[in-house]
């Protein structure tokens, strides 16, 4: 966060500032959610919507759910939210007594450990790498189960992942998900970067078995990050203490953002050609970045981020982001927020921004670091 | 929420149902707010904003404070927030361990009571009546905190209130602030009606000090209940925290919502024409709810609500709810939300709606109580 709050004084100050640092695409939301949007306006009224969100938008996600994966879901079983962030919350508070054991990957979202603590749960750090795909396991669970002396109430997996874009296979879900269930832990995939998938399969927890919670957004692929709309699937016993939940906590989620949200699953040609921009963007990551001795930690496989091994200039990538920022006005986020371990080695790149803004990054990382 | 659930469901029917029950205005946005929401869409872009807001959002605030109450504030006390339930959430996440013990006022908002529980906070409850002129009292808090044998952490009152509309005056808040701060208690004062106080004097917390978290929002004066947007002002010493609370829970609130929330505070000559029509209808009420044997059960000084005892026609609100929209297709709330230990006796009527509905409304009721 310090490294965006210095990016954004640069920029207020008329510097040219390249963001890399900021997980939100460079795109507007799809014409026809805009349109969408501009209409409701027109027609003036806007209130509160049910808790769980309208109706047409419950209905239009489950529709999205069996043109894109096969899944035949219940509208009912879509919980529509403020963001994925309430999803989080929600699910969290649904689920889990303060001091519950909750497992997340490391590296892996801030805000999920930020939440997790805020609401006194317990958050149980697993490290993920190369030997498993970044992927979690129930091995991996049942080792530090044993080493915290307690068992899990809860396993949360991303994929793909942020910071890593990672993609847990189908087996690795399936093993998770069967082992929750196995062991009355409850399950929670975030998929908020489906349709951002490079390499490999995408696999929705709701493929494997109807136990898991499932989070998704329209931040990501659909550019609606401002717009705050998420969603969450829920086991069919938990729709009605949600829904009693967000009632209170949100009373409900902005009605002109759903209207924009529903319009927004008719904009996926307009979508796949922004999606079609982070590939080219994620091309020109992979070949230069290592060029410039800064190999990658993880794979790239999903996701809009490169997460970056930067030992072999700085062995503090907090220090490093600073002068890059400092020096040449590219913003990227430091590993620490990522990883509080082993941070101080990586750092993340988002190559949501545009193909020009990438390349003159890239140019400008190029001279900077032949200088140094 | 039974009640608005199955008028919900009459009017899909096609069923002419008058709603007293939502406390929502049937006015939209000021006409000023929804131009400057369309010029945002047309520009396109909206991403996250700062945690706590846009900076120009957060200036107007404190602008409207100087205006309003004769309050120099220093904008970086102001956090925007995704409703005041987003404000409320972190006040509570911010101020208060699980456990501790918040005095709330009864009758009262349901959402206090429901959003405590749900962070694993002791909700201390106070029956508040005409002896104090519905006001909450030092000497009520410090007699429930004997009862119950225990400190209490937090103190939290809203004026004008929802459901009584009773008004809080300049002394009784000064009393409490003072109460709090000697008691190294946190003072929450809910203002979210303020804009509509029809008798006595409108005190925000902060014209006494500068110790209370004051919570208000978009949604009631400025019509803007489905735009999600409130705010807080805040003790220097808390906004570093919230702002890093907010980061995590909520990234920031949508920033279509708060583009046209800081447009709305220049929309004061067409909200004051709304206040008007509240006013008329609130005349009416005054006048005709009485002759049908619903006397008020507190002031009508303030909000858009009256509540009112029932107990002349049943002694079950619920039931008088229930039957009265099923049978004239009227819906108001019965008091038991409000009020867990005494509701049976009340319901609230909100008079937010247009004055034509509200005629209807009393027209029907009266005929149907004829009939009884």
């Amino acid at each position: 966060m310090d490294v965006l709050a210095e990016a954004t004084r640069l920029k207020s100050e008329g510097k040219n500032v390249i963001s890399m640092a900021v997980g939100q695409p460079a795109h507007p939301a799809p014409g026809v959610a805009r349109a969408a949007a501009a209409r409701a306006l027109e027609a003036g009224k806007l209130g509160y919507t049910d808790a769980l969100g309208l109706k047409s938008l419950r209905q239009a996600i489950a529709t999205r759910y069996r043109r894109q994966y096969g899944i035949d879901l219940d509208p009912r079983r879509i919980a529509v939210t403020t963001g994925s962030s309430a999803a989080f919350n929600l699910a969290f508070l649904q689920l889990f007594n303060p001091g519950d054991l909750v497992v997340i990957t490391r590296p892996g979202y801030p805000a999920y450990r930020n939440i997790l603590s805020a609401l006194g749960l317990r958050v149980v750090e697993i490290a993920v790498g190369a030997d498993t795909g970044h992927a979690l396991t129930p091995a991996a669970i049942e080792a530090a189960e044993r080493e915290a002396g307690a068992r899990v109430a809860g396993v949360l997996i991303a994929s793909p992942a942020n910071p890593t874009g990672a993609v847990h296979s189908r087996q690795a879900i399936a093993d998770l998900d069967a082992w929750c269930a196995e062991s009355g832990v409850a399950f929670i995939s975030d998929e908020i970067y489906h349709g951002l998938t490079w390499s490999g399969e995408e696999t929705t927890a709701l493929s494997v078995s109807d136990n898991a919670v499932v989070i998704n957004s329209f931040s990501k692929y659909f550019c609606m990050t401002g717009w705050r709309i998420g969603w969450m699937v829920l086991p069919e016993d938990l729709v009605r203490p949600v829904e009693c939940l967000a009632q209170s906590l949100y009373i409900s989620p902005p009605e002109l953002s759903q209207i924009a949200a529903e319009a927004a699953l008719d904009g996926i040609a307009e979508m796949d050609a922004v999606r079609a921009g982070y590939q080219t963007n994620r091309a020109l990551l992979a070949r230069r970045l290592p060029e410039l001795a800064l190999p990658f930690a993880a794979p790239m496989d999903g996701a809009f981020y490169a997460w970056v091994d930067v030992s072999g200039h700085s062995n503090d990538s907090m220090a490093f982001a600073r002068q890059m920022l400092a020096d040449i006005h590219v913003a990227a986020t430091p590993g620490r927020d990522f990883d509080p371990v082993d941070g101080a080695r990586f750092m993340r790149f988002s190559y949501a921004g545009s193909h020009a803004d990438m390349t003159t990054a890239l140019d400008r990382i190029e001279h900077w670091l032949g200088k140094r």
